[in-house]
């Protein structure tokens, strides 16, 4: 408890427990290295530590890297009072004690949080653009697999396969997007606002910001410091991702029912019950699910945590790490294991026709065809096909094709006996239209017709192939600054 | 995996990872043990388990309780599954493969959640119960202790520092209560419950409830495996709890302030800053409000992963722990913390009787006086004492003490023109009002009066004593119920 | 905007819109004129106002009452102020100026919320009550229908139909058991407390308190005007309810679907599509299921708003009513459309019954009676049967019935080569297990068995009952307090 | 309820209400008329409207657009039933009933949200730039108006405030830019997407998406109609900027104080109290900070009940509308009033200047100039300057101001005897430090210098004046799609 100038005595042991940091501290302990690095780099080259000073900061700084249980942690309220004891202790009680100058732990919570986020929004990207890859893939596979699509949970129409990969791959894209919008305002330096105000030290913000791959500055050190506006954008980021990945994880434990029979989960991604051998239970899916359900409560969690808070730096906004770091490696989890779902999934192709034939979902298609090939308003149409419906349902006939002439004619005349009807046409209509006519038919643009699967896979494919590029030249980036600075390190301690 | 009677091969490495609830899991061992004890005395009971048989997992079962290192856990998912693995090779296949008769994993952490549950309400009930008794303690100190009370953070009027320590120990004796009532629901046990519906099996339900020290059972097997309102219950009492103590620490950060000055943490509750050393930083207050932020959160969590689950066991009820465990641990490590807060703090008696003085928070009582003394309706006393107030404002003063009968009435007669006033009066009750005055004068019931603190702090005695017994008596029952088993098992692996 | 009495001038027009609360306080217009009557036959009682002013005043007051739209609310902040305008018109300035004596909006809005919400309890738990005796008939009428229930959305098991509807009622019977906790802490009056210390005047809290109908005072005055824990309990009360109902919407949204096809809603219940004639969508339970999430989040609104506030009152305390009111009227709507859909909903018993046929749901069944007849441990017996599974799935059975002597021995000698089995045993019972046998076979207590579901029915009326009753006297206290309070102040106006 | 082709007879009363969104849609009618008009200018090019009927069409829409009051609502669900309704009454069945045609009311509800919250990111960007407006204002009055910063709420350092208004207009500007890169994803045309899968009719969804001002399609049919991510983005972007403001609220609430004492709010928005006279209640700024809570329980609402919800439309999406079009209002009218309060309100100059006299707030300067004047380690320096705090404190000073030199050698031979200083030096940078000096003194990038504050003053004008621009480019593009669809409509009406 180096910090301790003023209060008298030790922190209450329970209360050291209450406020300490320690665990989530363990993740960013290698981000505050690398911070102090670049720090007392700058601070020697604006004067403020000697050559010999320096050099035996980092060298203990390198210690704490490749031997981090070195650090004791015991009786310290957070990791940045550890590492600087283990340099006091280290590189002397002189020069360890410089390494703090022009710097607070505010702004160096700041620093670590920021450069710990933006390599998760890195890691998180690329395993979105990889479960991207495989839904690309599936979706080539299956641009005839007909279906059933439902709105309210009633069969709907039908389409195929590939287009509901796709409409997830979009949303997923949309995802990458916002992270890497978000991740230019992360990308941006809060070192040297200390406390909260700066500081009359001779300090060069611009230098330790270009050393740790930052694009700039979080200029004014107040916003620095106190604002978590970006970090919580982050947070929405992942909790929108999250609520998306949630309804797919729903629509494929429907799916993976014996209702539906759709799908079957690879044996390496279900589980079984303790008590019913029948079972093959969809698990992953369901804790993709439930973790949506986790995430929003986090990013709730670190609104609460923020609102209202005053400006400057509060002891809050430690509590405020925990979700963050937590969400991070929820989504990351997430996308791994729905990545290996996914590629192993194994379609039932018969039991999709199967039910689309088994079904009045190509009601609308009938309507459309009354539309266009007869000219009878659209309103009206969907009164005829609905009085034919209930006709094929009272019947007990699963699906329109069941319905003879005689029927459609009764039907229609109960319904709307005013009105004449080409009923031969009609049913002509009915009888011919299959799951692949159906499917087929679709003409306008974004549909799940072969031909529009086909436009969408190139576009999901060069939108992702675009993120991918740039996802690279921003790690790249990183990775240089990195090894530059490893490198001037290395040099100064050998 | 045990459990794998279907699907072929292994989980996959991430998805075993993904789907592990190990970390929680720990903290249910303990009535994972005993829930099984109960049981295989009922199986031996119903005839299902020879009495070597249960001799032998009993044994394996006390092994497990005192050494539970020694449960192997890689390549499980849950501690369910390693404990039958464990108890397996201890006591054999055959014996110990007879464990899991009439029982479900569903069941089974249905039962242990709850064993947690109501261990934990009986620990927090206690905690906030200690806390009442520090603010009694403190109140009965504080009796006579005149400060400002606020509103919008106005100063409003004038009461007694013991007022606040009994609005607090009012409703802390409210969490108090709605933890008791859940306590009702929670207490009740799922065990025989099965996978979701029972069993074939001749179990005796009322044996193992009765075992285990519960008040009865959740009677509806799809109820017991399958809701979690009660567990949402706790969660949600545990919300308003934190909440509570929120704005208590939002006051008690306002009052550190210098601004305030009102009180001084005890340097064992304090920390410094790492920058700046007159810093005094009241961090557990801070990071007490925080927790009621993640709290809300992890409710929020709960509460999502719920929503529109379908019933029956969900693998999405196992990401229910979590947050639901994190935030016993929350509420329990706040309430210490905050009792040695509240407990070591020190009042600065004299700069809260100073700021009474220097305000205008007598206005209200004098206001008062001209309604009972003078008969002026209430709505006109406001308006002269604003008026005075405005006068008093605009002259620079900081109370209404400075003005004069001339700056009164030129005061009243430009606010009030066609009235007249007994000002000398007026000057007489402002010149004569004093904080004590103020605060004696005060006649409701529930006022700030030292009469009324006396009343309610005899009151909230009263309950607090009330409370503390109606909790002594839930846990005896528990002791007793665990020593009983004990006893048992002591006897029977002996 | 009568209070204003040292601010100059008026507000601003947007920010009076921005502060108003008039929408919201049309809801609690009624409560403020009884909570004003009691207030003002108090201070007559106490001799703050005389028999004529008290006349004027009740006169005013019952025609606010009766003619509410003559209550000019433009330019007011709230109805508090308008109401006091109101009277004031009509009364006279001198017997007007003095109902606001001892009294602040701060104690009145946190009575008419008080009353508020204890009547919407009554309302909802009517509501609920008349939902469990709609569960009730339907479980009395089902108590033989068999269908599946599940783990994971999988097939596990066979019940009966009323055991589903049973679970039902027991979760909405705790719904109404936490109300009536609840109620008792609702039913208290923080009338007296006046802005936030209480009042030097004379008056009389239980007087006004008893008047009302209240059973006794929020004593502590901060307590009384500051904390909002027993709305916010209330507010959580009502989540867990609506969390409970979206999981059965849930449940009824996919038994609606053809590939459940266990129930069809009343036309009077269902929606259908603009565009596709053969939809009939279960919209009701659609929109219970998202109101569920409404309530979750006016619930983190109400948290999220109180969290940190410092205490006394606040005005960010206004913006509290909207969502606690919004809920009341959501949950209400919600109890009530659903008990016409339960109530009205057809059950497809055949085709329930045909799916328990067409399923693995007996194995566990099959497994219990190896355990029972044959002694073999649980484990064991679970692992065989799970392989007799496995044999039927790759011969594309539905069932276990399609399966001879034979595929039973060559599926067990392949999984486990080493034991021997009684085969034709394991055959006879799977040949002979019929869903109404496995229903029949359920021992335990609490299971679907038609013998526990006759059982579970009379538990459940008998609290439903009792529920009732209590819930009865309550509102019959209520009426007489108003009958009796309508019955003086038309004395004394007549 | 003219969709009814299936089901017999009508919704429950009860049902229809409780389906109705009514209310939420009158916000979107007159977008449902516009996205109408595009869409028949589009079934006419392609045929399937002739130019008689598309006039009649064309007629009643332009009838419902100038007299909305025309339109029955009673007995339809929704606002999309109604105005067909209204348009077939209006133009005959005929032409009514192809209205519909290659449409469902679920691209439609999609296309009708979009245009709306389009318009409302626009609407609250420019109340965010107006608001900048005035902070960059007020930061120019006050580049040299020293104050105290806090950090904990304990007074830390001494800055500007026009530092403190900079910070908020930094973070508005994130604001600003988060909006403008959602709306890029919002701007986006779902219309010719149907009821979930497109149309065989030969559609031309670009027309439509260009007549209505779009920048392009949401092109997959089932991501058009079922996924809301990009508008939980809208909603995340507000819960945001909501979360930024509270932050200040609770900052202006306390200045307001009379402890602080640095600020107060114009008369105009300001309330008073109606018990207490002397109260001047900062109301605004109370309302904005509990309408942050209030909208991340929006925020909530509408992820809790996307959450998991099958894909495809359901009637949840429904009850979707109603919290994101109250965060829109929320939104716009705190900023609005934000705005005012921030326009009008007085600085206490000397009150702030006074504040920073009587403070430690110069320590960290004073270690700072040990550490740059004399070398000494800034951790060293750091806890000489706590020994001379704790001198202070203990002798009752208020400041460091007030030691003499012995003061100080006495404290620094307490606090470490083994060291020497430059005692005369120490008290020389203590005298002789002021708060103007202290400002000044800061040398590093982004501090609240006045040459710092001018830098910044200038990068946020420029940041303000470059997104005004943008902002105006987009609305004029809406605008003239908007005008030229109008003056095609005129023209073929006329």
């Amino acid at each position: 408890m180096m910090y301790r100038s003023r209060p008298k005595g030790e922190l209450d042991s329970d209360a050291l427990d209450f406020l300490s940091s320690m665990q989530e501290d363990k993740a960013i302990l290698g981000y505050d290295i690398l911070g102090t690095e670049a720090h007392v780099l700058m601070l020697h080259k604006q004067k403020y530590l000697t050559a010999k000073e320096l050099k035996a900061v980092l060298a203990a700084l390198e210690l704490a890297k490749s031997k981090p249980l070195l650090i004791r942690t015991e009786g310290f309220e957070d990791i940045h009072e550890a590492l600087e004891g283990f340099v006091a202790t280290e590189a002397g009680t002189e020069a360890g004690g410089k390494m703090h100058t022009a710097r607070s732990r505010n702004d160096q919570v700041a620093l670590d949080t920021r450069m710990k986020i933006r390599d998760d929004i890195n890691l998180i990207s690329s395993a979105l653009l990889d479960l991207v890859e495989v839904l690309i893939r599936r979706a080539k596979q299956n641009k005839c697999t007909v279906m059933l699509f439902y709105t309210h949970l009633q069969q709907a129409q039908i389409g195929t396969l590939s287009h509901y990969f796709l409409a997830f791959a979009y949303s997923l894209l949309r995802d990458v997007e916002r992270l890497s919008e978000a991740y230019r305002r992360v990308n941006r330096s809060p070192l040297g606002s200390c406390a909260i105000l700066g500081t009359s030290m001779n300090i060069d913000r611009e230098f330790t910001a270009r050393t740790l791959g930052f694009d700039g500055l979080v200029v004014n050190s107040l916003d620095a410091t106190s604002s978590r506006d970006v970090l919580l954008e982050y947070a929405s980021d992942l909790t929108l991702c999250m609520n998306s990945i949630s309804r797919v994880a729903e629509d494929l434990v429907l799916w993976s029912s014996t209702e539906f029979g759709y799908i079957e989960l690879d044996d390496s991604y279900s589980s079984t019950s303790s008590a019913m051998p029948q079972k093959k239970n969809p698990d992953p899916l369901e804790m993709a699910r439930a973790k949506a359900g986790s995430v929003i409560g986090d990013c709730v969690s670190l609104l609460a945590i923020v609102k209202s808070l005053p400006s400057g730096y509060d002891r809050d906004l430690q509590e405020f790490k925990q979700p963050l770091f937590r969400m991070s490696k929820t989504v990351l989890d997430t996308l791994r294991v729905l990545k290996g779902v996914v590629d192993t999934l194994q379609i039932r192709h018969e039991r999709m026709e199967e039910s689309c034939k088994n079904s009045y979902a190509i009601a609308l298609d009938v309507a459309e065809r009354l539309v266009s090939e007869q000219g009878i308003p659209f309103r009206a149409a969907h009164k005829i096909v609905g009085a034919v419906v209930n006709e094929a349902i009272s019947k007990g006939h699963g699906s329109l094709r069941g319905l003879s002439e005689a029927d459609i004619k009764t039907a229609l005349l109960r319904a709307r006996p005013k009105e004449e009807f080409d009923v031969a046409r009609i049913h002509k209509v009915i009888s011919e239209m299959t799951p692949e006519k159906s499917v087929r038919s679709k003409k306008s643009q974004g549909s799940p017709s072969p031909k529009e699967q086909a436009a969408m896979i190139d576009e999901v494919s060069e939108a992702q192939r675009k993120q991918r590029a740039a996802l690279g030249s921003r790690i790249s980036l990183l990775q240089e600054a990195n090894a530059n600075l490893e490198k001037i390190v290395a040099e100064l301690t050998k």
